[in-house]
């Protein structure tokens, strides 16, 4: 059994629709960034960065959505979420998600959570001006040179597939305008009438 | 045969280091950040992220580090550079590696390189005066949780290892003070004495 901390409108919905994808078994605790939980001491005692996603599993807690997406494709190969056997199909995967992670998120982060890396008012509303332009490089790299189509990494469904759709919620909100990345929104909308996304999102609404 | 486009003083140190401890057959290309080289249309082709590293394989071409890291492990396995048949093991190894990515070299990279979030001057350096409280803040995590010893991830060597040696060159100069992270500065300096880090950071300063 694992029980994956998560909290609404975050990148910890893709490690949730990966476990549903696996079939994995699961519980849901949920950390509500409203009431600041996530900067709680029982969470802390959880994952010290006090973030999400945060994963309690019968080895000890995992956290970092790259890892943790690895972990649940190797730890069940019949699912058939990565190319386990396949150490350059595997990096391939890998490179996309770690991009996802280092380079689109953070960019998309400026927009709200600039006191991460900044003090002052003036260059908060800076960070956030500058966001479409950040953030809409990054899906326009995809867009060209990353997104193999139909599913991230080709042919196959692999947990990118949820992770760049979880992230891919956000554009809008950042300023990018969708009709510069038609097969991101063709990708999104395909993953949106995914059951398991469907059921994921229930899930994390009804808790 | 491996080709792996590199640049002094930068993060592809870390796969440089991971390619001598594997035994792999390599050789170097320098990108002259200097002279704007990984802007070249030439190194565009190879990369069209712009950054290093960048490594060409027989299969294709691979960027960002957590993936290659994981790449070299797992295609030498005999050079036991991660625990390639536990997948728990393997995920912590790489949630260590995500976090250096995604968090400790994200902060770090906003003392030199606002640009990339931000426009105007003030905000940069806004940046640069947040960039001691935000990288000490990591190096804290890493000094407190994350470093088991007296490898990163315990009593085994890992890819983790030339990581973490990488980003924690640079500490001094985004204003971390040294003393408080002692096991990462011993860390630091037993990692200097590696003979595979002696040779690829001779084989970067001579190429």
């Amino acid at each position: 059994m694992f029980t994956l901390y998560y909290a609404t409108h975050t990148c910890s919905l893709a490690s949730h629709i990966a476990l549903l994808d696996a079939g994995a078994p699961y519980e849901l605790k949920r950390i509500d960034f409203g009431k600041k939980e996530q900067q709680s001491p029982a969470y802390l005692a959880v994952n010290p960065k006090g973030r999400v996603p945060a994963m309690v599993t019968p080895r000890g807690i995992l956290t970092e959505t790259p890892a943790m997406l690895a972990f649940i494709a190797q730890s069940f190969p019949d699912a058939r979420l990565a190319p386990v056997n396949d150490p350059f199909a595997f990096a391939e995967l890998q490179s996309f998600n770690s991009y996802l992670c280092s380079v689109l998120h953070v960019a998309h982060a400026h927009r709200m959570r600039g006191y991460r890396w900044a003090d002052e008012p003036s260059s908060f509303a800076d960070m956030q001006r500058k966001a479409p332009q950040s953030v809409g490089a990054c899906f326009d790299l995809i867009e060209s040179r990353m997104l193999k189509g139909p599913w991230v990494m080709g042919d196959s469904y692999t947990v990118a597939d949820p992770y760049l759709f979880t992230l891919a919620q956000w554009l809008e909100d950042d300023g990018v305008d969708p009709a510069r990345i038609p097969q991101v929104m063709a990708h999104r909308s395909r993953m949106a009438e995914w059951p398991n996304v469907k059921k994921a999102i229930a899930e994390e609404f009804a808790d």
